[in-house]
């Protein structure tokens, strides 16, 4: 969770709302991304989806059997959706999206059998330091 | 949805599950995709995806306001969040989807005004050629 919290810290550095992921494999980060929705124009641009993305990429298959994803907040419908298209076995969560988040605030899409095989979810991993690096980027824009 | 259905076709002359998407302004179409998810490695490379991608690109801004998707089936979760979070005014689908389907199927996340600004959306338009071509692809397949 250090580690997604790092990609957070760089979508901070660029103004983005900062939300961070990375994939790993045994002990190797295999995909990294933060929210660059703001930058690229993009508004499929969120850390998750760039890191399977980017996990995908480097491993040239789309199927993260294996792999476990550590995000500092709760997907979102688009990328709670991403995480079980993309067959991964885990999945690790700072905090919790009371607004947007898929895996157990608003809905919890992510343990829903009838989708498929879904991910183990583990929830509230380093909370408090993946909201407090929210909020701090909400009081600043304020 | 004739352009729609174009895109499918791309995507079933790769060997891909022939699903394919427009997003149009007005008379124009400013964003296209198929389901290139083998061929590019990518379990996000779903036709919605990438024709919202696509638009973005090409109008260089992530919010897709005054925008409408045809889709010749029902977007999956990662699809109907993405419409959600790009805004867009109105989706108009083809094919239901009963196994994955989010916008009524097993779900109809697209229209909860607790995500926020939510698209119009309608279902149903060529649903025949749209379902025709899904089940041509699924029996060659077998």
């Amino acid at each position: 969770m250090h580690e997604a919290l790092n990609e957070a810290r760089k979508a901070l550095n660029n103004g983005e709302v900062p939300v961070g992921a990375v994939v790993v494999m045994g002990d190797k980060v295999v995909g990294r991304g933060y929210n660059m929705r703001e930058m690229l124009y993009d508004a499929t641009a969120h850390a998750e989806i760039l890191a399977i993305r980017d996990a995908n990429a480097n491993l040239k298959r789309w199927r993260l059997e294996g792999c476990t994803m550590y995000v500092t907040l709760e997907p979102c419908p688009m990328c709670a959706g991403a995480i079980i298209l993309s067959r991964m076995d885990m999945v690790v969560i700072g905090a919790q999206d009371p607004r947007m988040g898929f895996c157990g605030s608003v809905y919890n899409i992510i343990e829903d059998r009838r989708l498929g095989k879904t991910p183990e979810v583990i929830t509230g991993i380093l909370e408090d330091e993946c909201q407090r690096i929210l909020k701090d980027f909400f009081n600043r824009k304020r």
